[in-house]
């Protein structure tokens, strides 16, 4: 059977936007008037609003040999919401801007479309704007996100002070060890026609690659819990990286425990496969969209007490620089790798 | 003397985005916390927000042989802002993304932010973030832009009735014959190494067309003359297509005038040189960035006594249609041409 092939010219750009946006109903009272107008109109009362934006471009953020175009739109839109969440703030608004080449379809767009419109659903975001335009090479996805938070507990990642504890949810490592598998399984298969490598057992590593979360839930329980980070950052360049970022910013320096760091079943047996350091790939992997964060030390006992956050460290005043505390007790700095996420 | 030449990969990514945005002071009391965090933090108060957002590709919006960087930058902003006052609102804050190929040099893109910094301190809007990416091809510009308004005077598409006064700003065509100039010109020097051509007495053209300015003046103008539009959107696509937009989304019909369409000398001289129809390049140019609105029949002195705003027509009931009266009298069904403007 063949796959139907509409080509997007036949719609023209006003015609495609129309198309992709038409079935949107608002789900956000902020929302006061979505696609159709020179700009979109929103209400956020008393809220402040938070602005996140992301540029994804084919073959340096993302391979379409093995990302699927509904997870590719499903992952463009929950990165930024993992932005906003990171702010102690929820997501309420995106536009999307897509470039696209005459290698897409509408069918292609429907695709990426579904899954954007997926994340949306579930998060609850509305698709306010955006812009389709005409590309000569590849595909160009610039998502901009808007949220809303109270000024009161907005979370920047300027606020730790010395002798906090510092905390992580998830585990780290796994998105990275997927993307390893994928890109090891398409070398295997270049060449074939259909790229359809067995991946049993590694079903995790594939979903924290192909089709990540963003936290909300661990926002949500945060809350329940009257626990309010004094700082916060979302993990997507590597723990090490986002830590230095935490201390720069809050102008303190870090402990963080080698026997701390959350990892899962699946990414230790995958490094051991392919006989990466461990810990390096759970440092400096990224694209983890785990949230690290910080607490006074009073709330301990609340925070331990929290599934899914494990505290792995404190912060230290700022001349004491950034350090990893090894199994073996050695001192070890903290070093940015600044990763290039690919997605 | 040779210039100088910096490597984007010495500053990395966040060393780019600080070395770019560490001069900008916010202008705005809405802003917050600009660039350095998950996202931005804005407080409108009891402003309502509008968010509008352009997706900008080389080599189909813009031909970097005659577009200088600088000039590029300026234009990208202010497309944006002309959207927002498009909505009788006021643009305060942008965010900037930007895909770079290895041809770009940190000096490039100071050149290209020098233009943008340009147009926010004359707009009186703020940087407040932004992502920069490597990229295979090629230079892409993603703005979107973030503006405030009333609740009570902001305007949309979808308010003209019947039997209301059609308004247009400024003149049009000019940037249309701008390109086309530069089109010839580029094509004349083809294989010389410098751009170098003269332009004497066509400077209109050409400044339409690579520094467009948005119409802030006349939404001040309509304020301070408490005229209301009934309807608004701005000219970027050529007067018959956002006519038709308007007319669509206000379910009315329309007349304008052939001999009401404001039209420079120069656009008119250029015109018969390239042996085009003067009234064609008008109406579906594009990249006028003018503002088209409607008021109710009674405010005719008032906005006929606006300098730079000229009645060009009036609605009519939906049935009717959009149509242009000739000087002949005849009347011409109205074409959207869904112009894709490069700039």
């Amino acid at each position: 059977m063949e796959t139907k092939r509409t080509d997007i010219a036949s719609l023209g750009e006003f015609g495609l936007i129309e198309h992709l946006t038409k079935a949107l109903k608002p789900l956000n009272h902020s929302t006061v008037l979505g696609v159709g107008d020179d700009a979109a109109i929103l209400d956020y009362k008393d809220k402040q609003v938070v602005v996140t934006t992301d540029l994804l471009l084919e073959g340096i953020h993302f391979d379409l040999t093995y990302v699927p175009l509904k997870h590719l739109g499903y992952k463009a839109a929950v990165v930024n919401f993992s932005d906003v969440y990171a702010m102690n703030a929820q997501p309420k608004q995106i536009t999307v801007s897509l470039g696209l080449s005459k290698r897409f379809s509408v069918e292609d767009i429907e695709a990426l479309y579904e899954g954007i419109n997926l994340a949306c659903s579930k998060y609850g975001v509305d698709v306010i704007g955006g812009d389709t335009s005409a590309s000569y090479t590849g595909l160009t996805i610039s998502i901009t996100c808007l949220g809303e938070g109270d000024k009161e507990t907005i979370v920047r990642r300027s606020g730790a002070k010395p002798s906090q504890l510092i905390c992580v949810s998830g585990d780290l490592g796994a998105a990275y060890m997927g993307l390893q598998l994928l890109e090891r399984e398409k070398t295997v298969f270049k060449g074939e026609t259909e790229f359809k490598p067995a991946f049993e057992g590694k079903e995790y590593l594939l979903e924290r690659q192909l089709k990540p979360e963003a936290r909300k839930d661990i926002i949500e329980r945060l809350a329940e819990n009257d626990i309010l980070p004094t700082s916060m950052i979302d993990i997507s360049d590597g723990l090490s990286s986002e830590l230095m970022h935490l201390c720069k910013n809050s102008e303190v320096g870090c402990r963080i425990y080698e026997d701390r760091i959350p990892i899962d079943y699946q990414t230790a047996v995958m490094a051991e496969e392919f006989n990466m350091n461990l810990v390096t790939a759970a440092l400096n992997g990224g694209e983890d969209y785990e949230l690290l964060f910080t607490v006074p030390i009073e709330l301990h006992d609340q925070v331990a007490a929290i599934e899914g956050v494990r505290i792995i460290g404190h912060t230290t005043e700022k001349d004491l620089g950034a350090a990893l505390i090894t199994r073996d007790g050695l001192e070890v700095p903290l070093k940015a790798q600044g990763w290039v996420a690919p997605m």
